[in-house]
């Protein structure tokens, strides 16, 4: 392993549905064959139109009980309504797993960084699909053989603060599996599935930054080629200790 | 934000207690004003004689009751022994506290590349008191002031792989704390406090490889200068909804 370089995707403009990301990328950064293309998910849902505009929506009973005073209890509507199971609620804070199997704070819904005011962002209806057609176009556009992980910030047990996280992946391996694989010594390893797509979007979230409106990277050098997507990162019920 | 780069730390020797890492770092890159020079926790541990023999181990009755009929009930035993607080058992698999408040598998205790059979790793007494003095012997060895940050590989609930995460820092911002930053259209960010060091963690793991022997990393590019410790990241008990 050499090193590893990684670019921020830089002068992109706000995007707006509809919007060509693979055309915005390459436009911003001359990708090479495996380069992994790291964007943030907020840029994808809008990409997609995954936007809800408050206006519409009517709180249920039990939204208006979660919700504080100061809150609106319409977001907690949306949230509850992209919930596949509701984790723990704290405040007003809600841990939820999503349909696509992730648990993160708020199911994902988001309303920094939302398009227009009064609106919230979802997640992607299927941020492996996302991922899959924007490597596609990127080929399309320049031949290129890249990978793409679609990234979001979640919180976590037991640790503070945020890190990023794959929600959507192609053309990768998601998980590194080094069972059955032995040390220098010639032990076999313990605990060796490696989280290689989670441990990307981190990565490259040191170069994004929520604020400077930089909502991609290009992470260059790495052999990580590979057909997996990133829902294989989720712990079936059976095995999930945490449920 | 310009371009980040990973320098892994290649051809390091096995190391032996009382070997110096920031000579063997110094030695592998030429390290610059505001690198991150990210350590696996088992050089760490191994330079600070961190290694129990099985041996003089005798298991209490707890222990011989968790461990299998295949396994050593001994290693269980260090286990225990490590553990602040024991949070989930399945099988043999021990989810556990450490004293320093980090919460991983086996309480951080380690079979694999321990330095010979029948030992096993533990995590280091002060991981941050470890990293400044690296961080210290790196300044008087080149005069370079370097961030410093000790990894590990952590599961964690709802998601299947370990990715590594920072149990040691120095002279780095551990957490970067966006609250009341509001964003390009003006609206406050939510979930805004990254654990910086965990990314830098995880994105050092990328370069570094269990297998191969590359046990750290440079990380060139980042400003994140600072001085926090890595039990920063540790949430208190009273915030903790999955004690």
């Amino acid at each position: 392993m050499t090193e590893l370089r990684l670019l921020p995707l830089l002068g992109l403009p706000e995007v707006r549905e509809g919007d060509d990301l693979a055309e915005l990328v390459t436009g911003a950064v001359d990708v090479a064959d495996r380069d992994v293309v790291v964007l943030a998910q907020k840029i994808v849902s809008k990409a997609e139109g995954r936007v809800v505009a408050l206006d519409g929506i009517e709180p249920s009973a039990r939204a208006r009980e979660i919700a504080r005073p100061d809150e609106d209890a319409r977001r907690i509507e949306v949230i509850l309504r992209e919930a596949a199971r509701v984790v723990r609620i704290r405040a007003s804070l809600v841990i939820a797993q999503t349909r696509h199997g992730f648990t993160c704070a708020s199911a994902g819904v988001d309303t920094s960084n939302a398009p227009a005011p009064g609106t919230v962002v979802l997640l992607p209806v299927d941020p492996d699909a996302s991922a899959a057609r924007i490597r596609g176009r990127v080929r399309e556009l320049t031949g290129r053989d890249v990978g793409v992980v679609v990234s979001d910030s979640f919180g976590r047990p037991w640790r503070q603060g945020t890190i990023d996280v794959a929600i959507g992946a192609a053309g990768i391996e998601v998980i590194r599996d080094l069972r059955g694989v032995r040390d220098r010594a010639g032990y076999e390893l313990q605990a060796t599935r490696i989280a290689t797509a989670d441990e990307i979007a981190s990565a490259a979230e040191l170069v994004m930054g929520k604020v400077d409106g930089v909502p991609g990277a290009v992470v260059r050098g790495l052999s990580v080629a590979g057909d997996q997507q990133a829902t294989q990162l989720v712990i079936p019920p059976e095995r999930d200790l945490f449920r």
